[in-house]
């Protein structure tokens, strides 16, 4: 029995997220699916993370531990072949049997795009959050300066979570912009549900004067998820970067 | 009665090309009933250029001679208030009773984009042709210089085309990469059907040696069509730009 890493990508405006459920097309049941097809085995495939409806993946990790023998690149291509144009293997590799795309993740890095402008853009509309009033970027970047720190991030996690240990190590958080197309970059340990989301829609708020400037620190210190932002929609949110 | 100018762009996923036709979705249609529901008259509106079904458009310019009073900055907000996401509205001017979208048009830039890895790009399979082996874009930038003349390009008109007069004046092509993605874009007075599909083609088939190097010229003056190469995918296609 070996145990290989698939590198992947997805749009995932089609489907109900990552994890296998009942009556919902998910990419892990679709790359299940592909990988039975091919290998005729029906093994589990775990993932790095969950993610939400309509949430994209530039590079998602994922593992197998399988009886099949195919050579890691001709994997790849008959993935690549079998699969929809929507979820794309990048890599294969082989790891030590008891590596665990989840429990191994050292780090994931996320984007959230915001389309700046009055106007529509018809090609990024299922992939960005659009916010028609000027965003000051270099205000906002410093506003998510203060994201960076380890500490308990319960109040940018959504109801419901059943997440008991809510202390995560942020180490990266930038807001930057490219034209009309705003981007929020955040690096963790690790994130909470709905944490990205609830993170940018904080700072919408504080550019629409719902939350003052200044008070990030203070919300995450007072553990309370009505002081935080909105939940911005899930088709801006990208996860970028998974490392091992 | 006042003759307004559009700028539009679109996802041209969805539709079977800009012109009207019977039991299809078109994008003259979808802007013809948007611009019923908003000013209430069924006015015809005058596209630039015919467009295939699932070619975009990142700037596409229309005229509507109407009866309507409305300001034009308030209907570009009611048109993107009942437009579909993959459609939008840019600009609105108002222009001379005798404009017309189409005639009047000096020159038009499209760009092809052709999405050159091994690996499948998950979000640009509807905006890009997929080719696998390694394209050397110096090498097609030198031979796309070739098309730059005013000549007869017959030999890249698909058959079937009623136009005439053949002969038209491309004043810009070129060839560049941007990592994995490849761009082909050419400027003329005009493009005959399926002009710049067959071009691309012609580029791609120079690429993987079914076309001699150095030999669009012969093509063009040969004026035939089986010379030329294949007609490639509509989804790469964008109209770039429109020069009044």
């Amino acid at each position: 029995m070996r145990n290989i890493l698939l590198t992947i990508s997805f749009d995932g405006t089609a489907y109900h997220g990552w994890q296998v459920q009942e009556n919902a097309v998910t990419v892990q049941q679709t790359l299940q699916d592909a990988y039975e097809k091919i290998c005729g085995s029906r093994d589990n495939i775990t993932g790095c993370s969950r993610t939400d409806s309509g949430v994209h993946a530039n590079m998602y990790c994922c593992n197998i531990r399988t009886l099949s023998e195919m050579p890691c690149q001709k994997l790849v291509e008959a993935m690549n072949a079998v699969l929809p144009d929507d979820i794309s293997v990048s890599d294969c590799a082989d790891v030590p049997y008891d590596f665990h795309a989840r429990y191994d993740c050292k780090s994931k890095e996320y984007i959230y795009q915001i389309w700046n402008s009055p106007n529509k853009n018809p090609f990024l509309y299922k992939y960005s959050y659009r916010h028609k009033y000027p965003l000051d970027a270099d205000f906002l970047d410093a506003q998510a300066k203060q994201f960076i720190r380890k500490a308990d991030f319960r109040a940018f996690c959504a109801a419901g979570s059943s997440v008991e240990d809510t202390v995560r190590d942020v180490t990266q958080a930038e807001v930057k912009r490219d034209g009309d197309l705003v981007t929020f970059r955040v690096c963790a340990n690790g994130f909470l549900y709905n944490m990205v989301r609830i993170m940018t829609g904080t700072l919408l708020d504080i550019s629409s004067g719902k939350i003052p400037p200044g008070t990030i620190e203070d919300i995450i210190l007072s553990g309370d998820r009505q002081r935080a932002g909105f939940t911005a929609r899930p088709e801006g949110l990208f996860l970028n970067k998974v490392i091992y």
